[in-house]
Formats: structure tokens, C-alpha cells, sequence
């Protein structure tokens, strides 16, 4: 029986990108279980990428290969890498920090191998895309069992790429946070969890002030959805830890005008409490 | 061998909620087929989620776990169920109305039970994401082979929540509908059977009156797509049984100016027939 | 164990039609990998779906069964087919040139046969779904080792719908194109391969000009995304070969203001070449 392989990419379903790296996978590893963990990561948000390879750890199988492809250096100097981690999983894909949160959550790096192998790569491969030619074929060769180190050469854990991402600011009263991400209804991802919200001493607060370049609004302190009525905005902590704006059967980001990346601040509300 | 899972929901294929659920069952229950029959279900329509666990049951494998996640009350008071009818399907949800079609599709319910043991929940529980903590862990459990009794304590059949879907009003040549769904070609599906049609009086009426409160057009009464010129309206029986507004090759939706929900009226066109 | 199916349709991912298509193979041909290479086809688009599955069978598993669903004449006479080539792949699918390419590609038709049995279709068969109730099934009957002539009577190959591409107009220092597809990144893929740049003596020229009959913008010949600066745009060939234009971190198709089926043409630019 071969590994699980959880695949996350920015290839999006719409085309065959995403179909053609799970053909290459049956035809290298028949039988292998590929779990698609999202497609759907913004082109080339390298960090949303990361985030998600991270939190989806603990949920999927301890033997999972994970395949991450959001490569906007592709064809370039990058390289193409399959890192060993203090913990039982493996990690592919490119060498620009996707996989770095995920093997600080295991425990980091043990050992990586840059992926060159003639007998692992498809040739010719494309100079665009090594999902299919590159990082699907070494992840179906590591599911079917073959030893890491016959990828390639190995590569200095030291000198792979890191991400960094940014805190939020925390004051006295205010959350400076930064929008992670917006998923199709609309809720808001902080880059702020829970203790953010405790250090700023807002943990308690049951009318919050969220604010935007744009607008502020006036959000409850709640822990589901339920108890927002229609078109109310609440913080809450999403599925993931993360501080959450939501706007209940209605669009946060379009209410709040914000996106991906853009700041938003969280405040006490002058009225509403107690 | 484990059972297979049919899994539908309203969590779009966009953000990684269905991966992850993909994980949890995979990690659980691994090698389980899972069957994603549709994570388009508009958010929150428990009616149309219901419908497609009902429709799905005769296509589907007989020893299915159906896991349905369309949840707009994730933690609030309602129950996560499972359910065992007088057929071999075993039903897995949120107790709001989204399993009772399929219930009632295989004979009624024979025994349910809460989700609630700490040996199938993940936790600590999202208060926002049990798809992932309840529902995908409760369905893998049971496609491993976990008896029914041992995800929770029983609940009362008679006390779970069913749903009953409008009905359309029927008169002499006259047919008075709700636009169901809407699909990606903009093919309109009312709330209508053949049945219906025909109890109006309009099954063989060659020319109809597609009517909603912003326009009328003329339909043709055809089997298929492709009797009609392009351009041209038709009703006609969808793959599941539904009446369905269509415009070849055009976007009935659009050109009629309605959305799901929306009343439609169907008689016989004053022109065009013999 | 079953053969793998290898799954390409227009018929999207929002609606439940590819789901209830997957629920048929499982019941028909437990524990079958379904790969499902595009269901993003724009509807009813039989060229690109025709090209999608000829440039997957290198890839996918040589023992494939491929199941094309792009199918404008459904409930119409056209044919439900499946195709034995010289190659180890069977095709399943409608008769409307959708597996031409393919077969070509696969060295020609051995055998083909309408899919007519009635141990094969699920009847009653719906005239306007013939994913589920005619194609799926005899996919998961194929997979699961059914004999080819058992689905049906044989037709006659050289009865066959077979396609033939446009080619691009291939002049001294113009190359003509039409658009075949827009990725969801708005990169442009033209119906020309390498060789028609260099049939054009555009192979080695570093500043091409790319018109549409909206405008004329300058693009850089580059091998991969990460030499172009930000909003440049670029002509590179694609990961399956083909000639394609990208703006990068943009939208060539929004920037030209053309759409598949559009024409466009190549040619040296005035300025920026040695």
C-alpha cells in the first residue's frame, strides 16, 4: 500500500493543471490516496500556502506526503526540494519558503534533497510547469516507498528559504492585524489568534470596533455564527485559531471594503458596553 | 475494506474546509472512497442540499455513508446526528432538515443517535467547523466499521428535525413554481415534476408561456437540448426529474431575470400551437 | 482491481452532475481511481476537450479508461461509443469527435462499439444526462473488466466523428492564430506549437509584437514566467506544447481584450530587437 499525499496548489480546478499532476501520480503510484487539501490559494500567494500546509498536520494522515505547487519562480534558480522533518511526514515542492511553516511544525528540517533525479523527473520537463513534470512524479515515487535520498543531491537544510510572516501589532486597546485571507462568504482571516486579541486586553469585550482605511463597524465578541443576527458583523476564532471577522449571511470584505493583505484595526467600542 | 463516503456540503471547493475533512477521514478510515457529489450547494440551502442526498441514493453505493455539511447553525443547540434508516444507508449531519429527504427516500428513520463521544470528536471542537470535528470524523469512524450506538447517545426519531418543500400550485393550464436551483449553464430547475405538468393540463402542450415577474417568453415542450435553436427556450424533464427551464447554448437565468427562489409561471402560450 | 478512469467533462464543479457521475463508477466498480483531469471545459467546447484528453494519456496510466462528457447533442442520434486503439487505452464516450484526438494519438481505431446494452445503461435513461446513465457506467464496467463488445453492437470506425484542428497561418515573419483556451491566470493558448514559430522565422526574435484585432502590444520571448517583469507581457510555449501568450501578474486575455475563438497574430516587433 502506497503513502497519502495531500496536495495543495494555486492551480485552481478550472483547467487540466491540477487533473494532469493526479494522472502522473496513478500512473507512478496506482492505488495512491490524494487528498486535495485547496486549489483554490490565490496565484502565487506563497504564504497563504504555507499557513494552510501547516494547520492541515494534525488533521491528516502521520504518513502523508505533502505536495505544495504555488511556484511563481518556476523555470528560475529555485530548486525543486523533498524535505525530511523530525516528524513522520514528508514535504515536496518548491524551495520558497511553502514548505517552511509546516516543517517548523514538525520540528524542522532532518534532512532535504533537491529533486533532480532523471529517473524521478518527467522529460522534457516543462520550463512552466513542474507540478506535473517535477514535484508530482517525487511525490508519487516517495508514496510508493522509494528512499528520499535517491531524489537527487542533498541541499543544505540551512540554506533553504523560511517564511517569516507578520505579526500583528498589539497595544493597549488596539489590534493592528493584517487580512490573511477572505473565503467565499466573505469572513475575514486575521494574522492575529486568540492571545493577540487576550495581550491587547480585548479578549472581554464583548462590542469590538473593527476598522478598515475605508470604515469602522461595530462587531460582537462571539464564538459561532449562530448567534450573530443577518447582516451583523462578530470576531470570532475561526476553525484554524485565527481571529475571524464574520458578517453573518452577509460579505465582511465587501461590507468592510478589504482584501487580502490589507490592514484592518480592532478596538474596544465606545458604545455597547458595559 | 472500508465503506464509502458520499460527501456534500456547501463549503466550496475554493478554501481548504473540504480538504480538510478529506484528511480527518483519511487519517481515520484510510483508503476509504470518498465521493464528493457536490460542494456548491449554495451556502446555507438546507432544501437543496437535501434534495441531492435524496437524489443521489438510488446512484450511489448501497452500503454509502452519506455526510452532508450544510450547517448554518454550527454551534447552536442543534444536534449533530446519525442516522440509520430501513434501507443499508447509514446518514450523517447536522439535525436542521438536511438528511430528512434521503430518510424518507429509504423508508424512515430506524434509530439515530448524537454525535458526542470524545472517542469520535476532534478536539478541542471548532465552534465554527464541524464538518471537520463531528461530521468527517463520525463518517469515518462509521466507514471503518464503528457500530452506529458508539458515536453517541440515541435520539428520538420523532424529534428530529424533517423538512417539507413547497409544493407548486396547480391549476386549469396554469403552473405556479419556485426556481429550486439555478445550474452553471443557467438551466432553471422549479420546484415541478412531470406529474405536475400534467396536472395542469400543459404535458402536450407543444408552445409554452415561461413567465416570471419581469418577463414572459415563449418555450417550446421538448426531451433534450438538442431540438432547440440556439437562442430558443424549452422546458423540459431535467435528469432527475425536475421541470426545467433551459435556453440552448444561452442562460435562461439571465434572460428571465430570476434566481433561485424566485416564482415562475408556466401556461400555455396564446401562439404556436396546432 | 479495477482499471483507473480518467474523467474529463464541461460539466463543471458546482452542480452535482460529476458527483452523481463518480457515485455511478462506485457502485459499479468499487475502490476505481478516478482521476478527474478537467471537469472546467467551457461548455460544450468539444475541441479543447478533445485536445485535453489527447495530451493526458502520456501522463496518466497506461491501462486508463478515459471518459470524455462534453456533449452539446445528448438525447440527439449522435452515438455513445466506446473505442478499443492500437494503443492499451479504451475511450468511452459521445460520437461527436470529442475521442479523435486521442485515438489518433494512440495509433487509430481497432474496435468501436455503440453503448447500448441493456446490463450496461441505467435506465430509465435520462435525455438529457448521458454522463450518468450511458458514459459513466460503461466506464465503470470497463474498469471493472467487462469485455468492449459487450456493451454494445460495433460500429464501423471509419463512420466516426473525427476532428481536424484549424492550423495557424504560418507567413514570413507573421504567424496567424486563433485563441484555444484562457487559463485562470488569462493566459492565452494559441492553436500553434514551436514549430510554427519557427516556420514563421520568429523562433530566435527577443521582441515579438501580439495583436488582436483590439491592439498591439510588445512581448518578450522568453522559456518561463519569472524573466518578465511585472505587467510585461510574454510569448513562451506552454506546458503541453503549445504557443502561448502571458502577462505576468496580469491578464493577457483582459490586457488584448480577446477570448477564445479569438484571432491573433505574431510577428517581429518594429522596436527592441538587435
Amino acid at each position: 500500500m502506497t503513502r497519502p499525499i495531500v496536495f495543495l496548489s494555486d492551480l485552481g480546478l478550472r483547467d487540466e493543471f491540477v487533473g494532469a499532476c493526479h494522472a502522473v501520480i496513478a500512473r507512478i503510484a496506482p492505488g495512491t490516496t490524494v487528498i486535495d487539501l485547496s486549489h483554490g490559494v490565490p496565484p502565487q500567494d506563497v504564504n497563504l500556502g504555507a499557513l494552510l500546509l501547516a494547520e492541515v498536520l494534525r488533521y491528516g494522515p502521520d504518513d502523508s506526503i505533502l505536495l505544495g505547487v504555488v511556484d511563481p519562480g518556476v523555470g528560475t534558480a529555485r530548486k525543486a526540494i523533498a524535505v525530511e522533518t523530525a516528524g513522520t511526514q514528508i514535504l515536496v515542492g518548491p524551495d520558497n519558503g511553502l514548505l517552511s511553516l509546516a516543517w517548523r511544525a514538525l520540528g524542522g528540517v532532518r534532512r532535504a534533497f533537491e529533486i533532480s533525479s532523471p529517473e524521478v523527473l518527467l522529460t522534457p520537463v516543462s520550463a512552466v510547469f513542474h507540478g506535473r513534470d517535477v514535484f508530482a512524479p517525487a511525490a508519487a515515487h516517495l508514496a510508493a516507498g522509494l528512499s528520499i535520498d535517491r531524489l537527487g543531491p542533498s541541499a543544505d537544510p540551512a540554506a533553504l528559504v523560511s517564511l517569516t510572516l507578520d505579526e500583528p501589532e498589539v497595544g493597549p486597546g488596539t489590534l493592528a492585524c493584517n487580512v490573511l485571507d477572505v473565503d467565499r462568504f466573505g469572513n475575514l482571516r486575521l494574522n492575529a489568534r486568540a492571545a493577540h486579541l487576550e495581550g491587547a486586553g480585548l479578549d472581554r469585550v464583548q462590542t469590538l470596533s473593527v476598522e478598515s482605511t475605508a470604515m469602522a463597524v461595530q462587531a460582537r465578541r462571539t464564538t459561532t455564527y449562530g448567534e450573530v443576527g443577518i447582516g451583523e458583523y462578530a470576531v470570532l476564532i475561526d476553525a484554524w485559531g485565527w481571529v475571524s471577522v464574520i458578517r453573518f449571511e452577509a460579505n465582511a470584505s465587501a461590507g468592510l471594503d478589504v482584501d487580502r493583505g490589507d490592514p484592518v484595526w480592532i478596538r474596544a467600542s465606545p458604545e455597547g458596553n458595559d
